[in-house]
């Protein structure tokens, strides 16, 4: 366990030593979930540092206008949305879900805030945390402008994404997403079945796997 | 000069008491300049808070393909990037000039987090500052898509921004924008003529003058 908590984003860098010394300040409240479960919730207030110590999970977006849900298979996510915790609206941006048995490790925030950065280093990683997913938000942005309606159904599907890896599953009628990205039915159907047979995606009704967005974004 | 501190971003919410504690740990670096003055270059590592205490200022993005240069007058805006002080790029991503004498105030990095961060609301503070950031460009990139060719154009400088508000200038040959934002030369000179007709922006060669860009943003 102890091996597993070295490497957790906000301890990197620290030394087994310090490491030691803030574990002993703080409360370790290790909770156990079966596949199925839920961990947190879409619009919950993001009150606590939720680290996934085992288990592989997935994350889904719910539209709030209910024309679509994103799925996204996350493996090796260490932290579950350490950058929802401040800022003018601290609450989760997705439900995340075990697709396996799994072992969370959660530190509210007063404790990170007194007991965890206290230490220099993880002031930093917190930071670095924070910062690193602005710039990774703002690089997106200025992946400007969406050429082609491929490239605008992939950048669609990445700004709504939590990682810009990995395989996403998209829940969509073709007409609300051909409304969304402000393209007929058709140039969507055509560009859909043109990246399917090109191995990119798999459609289903009312439904498109994307087997490694990586693959599409690189094409932007 | 005390009554001044106490409005300063990293400090709201601190007490008197706890705003003198801090500062009498904290060597007060204040630096004075005359108008046209740099107060930090786009590109230069970001290793400093930097307070404006005094003056009015401007800034310059510079695209690194030498494209355009997207310049904002900024007023009462309180700290320059502290966004960019943390993560895998801390580079300052613009230039920043004083048009009016000024004064700033600076506390290099290991300062804020070795003395400023010891204090409770100084961390919220600057957790804030960075999710904030982050949320305010996700929402900017959510606000998809770009669907007339004045929308592109809207979008487009507002990528580069550092503020959503405000006056901004384009140096910018049409040519390549419309290369930038893909579209036909003709597209583009037909939104600017309409923008300018409804007293949105201002033309001249090679020069966009954008009063104020909330209005544009409003009409995404």
């Amino acid at each position: 366990m102890f091996e597993r908590l070295l490497q957790l984003p906000l301890f990197q860098g620290m030394t087994k030593k310090e490491i030691y010394e803030v574990i002993s300040r703080v409360k370790l409240d290790f909770t156990n979930y079966q596949a199925g479960d839920e961990i947190v919730l879409q619009g919950d207030p993001c009150k606590s540092l939720v680290y996934i110590i085992s288990g592989q999970m997935s994350a889904e977006y719910r539209d709030p206008h209910s024309r679509f849900i994103l799925t996204e298979k996350l493996n090796n996510v260490g932290l579950i949305e350490a950058y929802n915790m401040f800022g003018m609206t601290p609450r989760y941006s997705r439900t995340y879900i075990f697709n396996t048995n799994g072992v969370t490790l959660k530190i509210d925030k007063a404790m990170l805030l007194n007991q965890l950065m206290i230490n220099y280093i993880a002031k930093i990683n917190m930071l670095n945390t924070t910062c690193n997913q602005y710039h990774q938000t703002l690089k997106l942005l200025r992946d400007f402008p969406e050429d082609t309606v491929q490239d605008k159904i992939t950048k669609f599907i990445l700004s709504f994404s939590s990682t810009t890896r990995g395989e996403k599953e998209l829940r969509i009628k073709m007409t609300d997403l051909a409304d969304i990205i402000h393209e007929t039915r058709l140039n969507v159907s055509k560009a859909l079945n043109q990246m399917q047979e090109e191995n990119l995606i798999s459609l289903q009704r009312n439904f498109i796997n994307i087997q490694d967005i990586e693959k599409l974004y690189k094409r932007i």
